[in-house]
């Protein structure tokens, strides 16, 4: 019979406490009572946002990710700053990154990205009521806005255009609604 | 006009050297001309199977995941050896993980997973032509199989017992296969 799926923490060991992240070092108890290590990366959590416009286009960003050295289109998404709520967060970057207010932003999912490794959170909210608000990206952020069709995403994600996990979550959130409203 | 999504490195430091993941701190110069940092996590790179069995349910392992403090319900998933073609990956931490054996793995998608901070790319692969082989984990591997009805699996998105961006995604496929199906 399986034992309990659970790890006590022996030790932590601090190895790098960064400006976003932190990593640590945890020697760990498992169930067979033998010893492991879990190298963790603690994160602050982010959100995102599926915004679709008027004219049923998706709303992206381009931007450069230097972790993996090429630009890619995603939903308009950030960090959490410390204690601040979702919703807030992602109604000041959704306007910063694309110029867009929402009227109102509904909380679809959350999820954990990289769970091995890992503790960061992502919010996926759906914006709704949309009108237009003042893009005012940091002076040190580059994005592109780039609105594209369903069509155009799934192409994207062919391409490798689109090629982060929330923003091909998004994707099939758009087109789960589109099948559902036919059915 | 926005100028050229790109971030030349000007330095690279290495802060750890793990046995996953690898950090550095790289200085970058950014469009503007003006320098910022950039944390990042190096992985490996991982795999994660879709499995439909005969009773049309989802195989999904429960484990212990450190960095979350809970255990979770995932699909089949595990990380690339050095040099690992991701096919062969993927056989084997379906059989180790679930006792099933594939006659082929379709590749779905592929995707990363935290691009602001992490390279992580995971690749899905789609299970075909379902056997049973032997579960075998690594002695110091704990993971529960559960097959679960789609159905199920969404009241378990609700409740957080899946909670992962690659077994939601897996889930959203399943479904949009199902309603594509019946259009």
């Amino acid at each position: 019979m399986q034992k309990k799926l659970y790890e006590e923490t022996l030790k932590t060991k601090d190895i790098y406490k960064g400006s976003i992240i932190d990593v640590e070092l945890q020697d760990v108890l498992l169930p067979n009572g033998r010893e492991s290590k879990r190298e963790i990366v603690n994160h602050p959590g982010a959100v995102a946002v599926i915004c679709i416009t008027e004219e049923d286009k998706m709303v992206l960003v381009k931007q450069y990710r230097k972790a993996l050295k090429k630009a890619i289109a995603e939903i308009p998404a950030g960090k959490l700053e410390k204690g601040e709520k979702p919703e807030i967060c992602a109604q000041r970057e959704l306007e910063e990154e694309t110029g867009i207010k929402a009227a109102s932003l509904k909380l679809l999912d959350s999820f954990y990205t990289s769970p091995g490794f890992a503790n960061e959170l992502v919010y996926i909210f759906e914006a709704e009521g949309l009108r237009s608000g003042e893009k005012h990206t940091d002076e040190d952020e580059f994005v592109e806005r780039v609105d594209v069709s369903l069509e155009e995403a799934r192409e994207m994600i062919k391409t490798g255009e689109i090629h982060d996990a929330k923003t091909i979550y998004a994707v099939q959130v758009w087109e789960l609604q589109k099948l559902r409203s036919k059915l």
